[in-house]
C-alpha cells in the first residue's frame, strides 16, 4: 500500500502524530517517512501542528490532516435519507436525516440528496465537498458507480449514480450497497472492530447482509452477495415483490411485519395492535416493538417467528463462512434483544459446533449510523489514496 | 511479494524463462531483477538451462527450476488415500492411490502415508522430499496444522498432522481441508483457471465445500468455512453420524446413496440394485450411477433427488456469496450430467437473477486428481516463498 494513503490513514484513525510516532506506526525507516512527509507538507496534504510531547530526545513536530478536509456519506434507505458530513477524522460536523420514498426513482431522489448535500455543505464549511460516500438499499455495480437490477427500486436499474452526483458537486464519488457500508462502519467505529470475518445482517423494510472476510468487504461476481433477503424459508410460501415465494422478506422485515400486525389488528387477535390501527389508521413495525415490548403476545410472537426464519438462513451462512462475528442491525433491531435471543437460540443449536464455539451474534453498536459512519469511511479510503 | 516468489511462480506455472521475458512478466526494471536472479543462481534456487530463442537483440539465457525438486501431495479421503510426487512444475513424477479408512486414527493412517511417500519418493528420484502438502477429509486450523473437531474421524481432534510428518521426513508440511486442495487445484489447473469467486462441491462419502474469494481459498475463522454437510435440509429429516436430523450429508452423499440403494433392493423397488446386492452383498453409490445411466428409475430418482437437496443448499450459498463458478466434484460427480441437470434447474431456478445471470455450473475437471493437484500447488507456494 500506498506510503500516502498509510499516513493519512493513520492520522484519521490516530489524530495528530509526530514524525517519530508515525516512524513507529508504520514501521518504517524515519529518513523515507520524514521526507514522503515533507513532500505531503509541501503539496499542503498535511499540515505541520506544533510541538509534539518530549519523548526525551529532540521535540518532533506533529503533523495532521487538513482541518478543512470534508466527507459526505450518504446512507438510501428504502425510506429514508440520512446524511453526515464529517471532517477528515470522520467525525460528524453536521447531519440531517429525513423520510423518502426509494421508488420515486432517481431523478427525484438524487436531486433531492444533492441539495441537502448543498445545505448541510454550505452550513459545515462554506463550498467544496472532498469526497461523497453514498449507499443504496439494493445491488451494486462497485465498480462501475451504478446500481443494477434493484427489486424494490423501480428506475434505478444501471442509472449512473456515480456520473450524477460527481457532476454535481465536482468531487469523486464512491457508490456501494447500504448493507456494505453498514458492516464497514461497524468494522471501523462500531463493535466489530478487528473482526476479521463478520456478517451484518440489516433488518429494515427487507433484510440484507454485508460480508466482510480476511478483513474486506466482499461484493461477488456481479455486486449481489449478501442479498439473503430473496433466499427461500417457505416450500409454498408468500408471494414475494421479486416475483417468487417464499422468500425471507415475504415473511419477515418491516414490510411483512406492518402486513402481519395489521391482519392481527384487523382481525381482532391484539388488542394493543387494534388500538393503535384504529388511533393511526395504520400500524407499522415500530408499533409491533413497542406492543411486544408491552407484553402483547401476538407480537411476541411476530417477532419470535421472524427472528426464527433469520435464525434458521444464518445457520446456513455460517456453516458455509464460519465467521467469527455476526451483527444484527436495521431498523428492526429495535426488536432488540427478544430478536437476538430467538436468532441466537436457532444459530447455536443448528450449527456445526466448531463453527459456533467462538461465534458472537449481537446488536449494531451504532445502530441507525452504522450506513453513514461506512460511507464517511468509504469516501475517507478513495480520497487519502486506497485502491478500492 | 517476495521476489523470490514471483521469480519460481512464473518458472513453475510457464516452465524456463528467458531474463529478458521474466522482467516482462514481472514488471520490474530489468537491473533489479538480473541481480536477483544471479543471487538465486549462486544459492542454487535455480539454474542456467542453456540459451533462449533469439528476440532479435543480445541472446538472454534460460533460466529453470531445479529439476530435482519433489514435491508430495497427499489426498486424505473417508475412505481413501491418493499420492502424487512431483516436480517443481508440478508434473507427476509418481502417483499411487489405494483404499484406507480413516476411522483407524492418525497413527495407523499417517503410519501408512509416510510408507508411502518413502517408497514413491525413492521410485521417483532416491532420496528427499522437499515439501508436503497434505488434505484432510474434516476441518483443519490452517495455522496450527492440526485437524479440529471433525465429526468422521475418531482420534483425529487436534492431532499434529503437521509436525508428524515433518518430524517423519524432515522437510516443512502444510495441512488444509480436503475440498479447500481441491478448489486450489481446480482455480490452478482445471475447469476454474482464472475464476476469482469459486465454489468447489465435494460430494464424495459426504459433502463439503470448498470457499474462494479474490481468488484465495477463505478457511473462516475456525478453519471449517464450507462446512456444508450439515446444513439441515429437512425439518424433522434422516439421524446424521453428527448428532442432529436431516443434514445435507443424512440425506445424500456416498453414505446415504449406499443406504437408500440397499434399502430399494431389499425391498425389490429396484431390479437392477437387487441383482447386484445379490451379486456382491452390498450397493455403493457406483451402483446407483450405472444403474442410473441404464436407465432404472428407482436410481434415476435417487440421484434427481440429491441433486435437488443440493441445489437447494446452493441457492442459499449463491445468494449470500455470488461467485462466478460453481465446480462440482468429489466421487459422486461420477454421476455426472444427470446430478448437475437437476442442480442447476434449482439454482437458476430459485436464486436471484443477478447472481446467477453469469454464474457457471460444472463438472470437476481434474476429477479424482483435483485434492492432489491443489496439494502439490500448496506444497509449491510454501516452499517457493509465499505467505500462506
Amino acid at each position: 500500500m500506498n506510503i500516502q494513503y498509510r499516513v493519512l490513514s493513520r492520522l484519521r484513525d490516530l489524530g495528530p502524530l509526530s514524525r517519530a510516532q508515525l516512524s513507529d506506526e508504520l514501521e518504517m525507516p524515519r529518513p523515507r517517512l520524514v521526507a514522503e512527509l515533507d513532500r505531503m507538507i509541501a503539496s499542503g496534504t498535511i499540515l505541520e501542528a506544533g510541538p509534539a510531547a518530549s519523548r526525551g530526545g529532540r521535540r518532533s513536530t506533529l503533523v495532521r490532516l487538513d482541518p478543512e478536509l470534508r466527507f459526505a456519506a450518504v446512507d438510501l434507505g428504502a425510506s429514508s435519507i440520512d446524511i453526515e458530513i464529517t471532517d477528515g477524522r470522520l467525525a460528524a460536523v453536521a447531519s440531517y436525516s429525513e423520510s423518502a420514498d426509494i421508488r420515486q426513482g432517481p431523478g427525484p431522489v438524487l436531486d433531492r440528496v444533492s441539495e441537502l448535500l448543498r445545505k448541510l455543505g454550505a452550513q459545515s464549511r462554506g463550498a467544496r465537498l472532498d469526497t461523497i460516500g453514498i449507499g443504496l438499499p439494493g445491488p451494486v455495480s462497485f465498480r462501475d458507480g451504478v446500481s443494477v437490477s434493484p427489486p424494490i427500486m423501480p428506475g434505478w436499474d444501471r442509472f449512473p449514480v456515480r456520473s450524477t452526483l460527481t457532476s454535481e458537486h465536482g468531487c469523486p464519488v464512491v457508490v456501494d450497497n447500504d448493507v456494505n457500508l453498514m458492516a464497514l462502519g461497524e468494522h471501523h467505529g462500531g463493535v466489530a472492530r478487528s473482526v476479521d470475518n463478520l456478517l451484518f445482517v440489516k433488518i429494515g423494510s427487507g433484510i440484507g447482509c454485508g460480508v466482510q472476510v480476511h478483513g474486506q468487504i466482499y461484493r461477488g461476481s456481479e455486486g449481489s452477495a449478501g442479498d439473503i433477503g430473496h433466499i427461500q424459508v417457505e416450500a409454498a410460501g408468500l408471494p414475494c415483490s421479486c416475483g417468487n415465494t417464499g422468500c425471507l422478506e415475504a415473511h419477515f422485515g418491516g414490510v411483512a411485519l406492518a402486513r402481519d400486525a395489521t391482519a392481527a389488528a384487523r382481525a381482532g387477535r391484539s388488542e394493543a395492535l387494534a388500538g393503535r390501527l384504529a388511533a393511526h389508521g395504520a400500524v407499522t413495525a415500530a408499533d409491533v416493538a413497542q406492543c411486544a415490548a408491552g407484553g402483547d403476545l401476538v407480537c411476541l410472537s411476530l417477532v419470535r417467528d421472524g427472528g426464527h426464519r433469520v435464525g434458521q438462513v444464518l445457520t446456513h451462512l455460517v456453516s458455509l463462512m464460519n465467521p467469527s462475528m455476526i451483527v444484527i442491525g436495521g431498523g428492526l433491531a429495535g426488536l432488540g434483544h427478544l430478536l437476538l435471543a430467538e436468532i441466537r437460540s436457532v444459530v447455536y443449536k443448528r450449527s456445526p459446533p466448531l463453527a459456533t464455539g467462538n461465534l458472537a451474534i449481537v446488536l449494531s453498536e451504532l445502530g441507525p449510523r452504522a450506513g453513514v459512519v461506512g460511507a464517511a469511511l468509504l469516501a475517507s479510503e478513495l480520497h487519502y489514496g486506497r485502491q478500492l
